[in-house]
């Protein structure tokens, strides 16, 4: 498939369709139509352009993103940046280590009019403090994207996530899935509940009662302190990191103690549904989040998640920053500024 | 107006003109005639190009920019790769933190010398040693933009501040412009004061005595440790970030005292004339060196001086990175080597 | 020369000529054959290319290369940056400081399966353990060079050195080579030494005891601690970097002994052969490594080198990640998958 088809099958994927907003600030604010365009257009991305060897599909040629990143990260920026590149925008990295305006106390409000005063298409932003990226979008013209904020939500992994539960089980609805970790701790698993609720699946939550958030069954979901009880007949297994460098040592006794009751190993595997996934959003802790032989295992998805990964910003960027024509027909269409 | 008219408008805006010299290492080594050259380019990139929704204009396809940052910077450094990008250069990063250059005591002679063999065409160069910039620009082929050197210079910071006071107030001459703060160790001021004098603007200074240069009224300025006595009746009020990260703390008793008397606030603002304009070089220190209120008012043109500094850097890699056929041009015109 | 001519050329010194590796992680794992294509394509794009005034040759156009750098690097990283991007690729940093790949443990496996699943086409490599390269590219599709990994090997510098020694002597074999400083805990000269002994190369390696490698002249070499006798009609002085910053203290009884008994100056420059040519990896340590009149004079083609190594990395990368018809025709001709 060559890049005129490409552009032919995306556009027809997107056709008439639009994001309800300017910005992915999370999953929260997304509607169930937003969320199936995504994963329509991901779907092209994954399917279609990765594998078609075309590298390029210059649908954003000229359009500028910015990935600031107050918070270290490779993954995601590396995501990020690969695909804004290969839409054929241009791509500016600011990192908090060598960003003045983090060490000199500059107020975000004044980042913000700065980062609109440059005229950038996009940002992507990744900080500890949440509701950051709410903030600064309400501020700029440009397309925000929550690149991960603080302990509260990072919602392009929730969205490779439900992405590849789909495409591997076929649906996300009436799905038994259980999350093992530091749920309390987890902007991965506050994202993840909120779009798994969304599309109805059956959310079991297992983690030590210091790692789960107060209340949490007011949510439909269910919680459990005991793992091998949890993971009985789960269709999916999603494990989170347990944060070795943060003070996840403060909530659990000992490392060799949470590793024992909650690591995903292959006995306990063999207790969840006979064709469950196992996920995890990297980067691994081995035998603590997961046994390497669960790893290396048929039912380990983590490394279609990082490609999923790629499709899923694909989609958002060339959806978030449409061709001029594109967007005055988008202006047109929906009232929008 | 699309990519064609644009590349007309701007050569026809450079045509037979071109800078004294490869480099723009200070304000004192440029002529008025070239400050007006790197006007008028300025002036077709933020009125033309800036609001055309055309994102690029590709006069420097394939040159090779290198932003060279022993200093940490976002604001600067991203408005050069910004424009870089928009004018279809490459852009290369190199910050002083990953530098291995700096961490083995290379010397400067060397590290120029490195650049030079890698065929760049050109380097901004931000170094905490006045004179840097002026010293790898002797030694190299490449154009050499000082990107701030020391309390030296930051000539770019200048050439838009001057670009947006003749943009809002029609013209440099004859205005009052007071400038209040850190003079003394503000290379923001110490390019300022250079082209407001090359321009014939009424230059006051204000500060706490220990804030402003020794014998500064020999250069016709005048001085004044009272700020409302200064701003009264002043055309342009440009107020200096308070380095709270430096040593500022030495020079003023306390925090609270120097904003008492020196920041801008409404009250002060209001003994200026009418329609002056409020600037500051970003980032601001809120209540310190400009109130809330006057960062948000209409006199306040500090977001336009951003969009500002993305036309003049725009302007001057045009100038100074010409296309080759115009390079040979001006190499037969001016026998420049 | 034209882009198109360019490209004829180039493709004309690759005909039916491919490297036997998808990698290149050492000297050790290249043939004869191997290093005599990379120097015919290094030729190409070192007397055209670069010469050209195009400063751009898209034989890469859409392929992504990755920058992945756990030690700090200027020189390298940017002589690979920029040769990326004057062949089209997109090019992306990833650096050990920003890296939470780093902070977060994370290990080397499971960085190389999310590198893969990103599907990068190459990455280049720097790390401080031995061997870390090689690990990587057998678990990865993408081409991996190896840009220095602990006191191994640094193949590309090897290169550009054997390219520089040919380009300035008509050849290597036969050749009297010096190589002084600390060979011991110098990746550089263990890269030297294997591509040296496999062109014939006569090697005197001059060094204090401590910084020889035990039983090296078990490889053909001889080894010297008297500087004077070993430069005597040498055709090329080879001088390594004192490590100053790491603990090359412990090995030398102080500077100024190790200065007096080993720095290339010109009395001993004169005891080489008259038309001996002096070579350093970069950045030097004047009056230790090199005199400054050693430095200036006209046998140092130190900055030679470093153009060398742009042109080594543009061949270097030609090569592995060839266009895509070029790369069925590999696989059709070698079997490769």
């Amino acid at each position: 498939m060559n890049v005129e088809d490409l552009h032919k099958r995306l556009t027809s994927a997107m056709a008439g369709r639009y994001l309800s907003s300017k910005d992915v600030t999370g999953i929260d604010p997304l509607s169930r139509t937003d969320i199936e365009l995504i994963m329509d257009c991901t779907r092209v991305f994954k399917l279609e352009f990765i594998p078609s060897g075309e590298k390029k599909l210059p649908l954003l040629q000229g359009r500028s993103i910015i990935n600031f990143f107050f918070e270290p990260s490779t993954r995601t920026r590396t995501s990020f940046e690969l695909a804004g590149k290969a839409l054929g925008a241009d791509t500016i990295n600011i990192s908090a280590d060598s960003s003045s305006m983090n060490k000199k106390n500059e107020t975000l409000n004044d980042t913000a009019r700065t980062l609109n005063a440059m005229h950038a298409d996009c940002i992507t932003l990744r900080h500890s403090s949440a509701g950051t990226p709410m903030m600064i979008a309400r501020m700029i013209k440009a397309a925000v994207i929550n690149a991960g904020d603080g302990m509260h939500e990072h919602p392009t992994q929730a969205l490779l996530d439900l992405y590849t539960i789909i495409e591997k089980r076929g649906r996300a609805e009436g799905l038994d899935v259980v999350i093992v970790g530091d749920i309390l701790h987890s902007r991965v698993a506050g994202s993840l509940i909120r779009i798994l609720r969304k599309f109805n699946a059956n959310i079991r939550l297992a983690a030590p009662p210091t790692m789960l958030p107060a209340y949490v069954e007011r949510f439909g979901v269910k919680t459990y302190h005991d793992f091998d009880e949890a993971i009985a007949g789960a269709d999916v297994v999603y494990a989170l990191r347990v944060q070795l460098e943060r003070s996840a040592a403060a909530f659990i006794p000992t490392l060799r103690e949470y590793s024992k009751r909650f690591c995903v190993n292959m006995a306990r595997l063999r207790q969840a549904a006979e064709d469950a996934i196992v996920m995890h959003p990297g980067p691994i802790n081995r035998e603590v989040d997961l046994s390497s032989e669960v790893m290396e295992s048929r039912q380990s998805v983590v490394e279609e998640q990082v490609t999923n990964g790629l499709a899923v910003r694909l989609a958002l960027l060339s959806l978030l920053i449409r061709p001029r024509e594109d967007l005055a027909k988008q202006t047109r269409l929906t009232g929008r500024g």
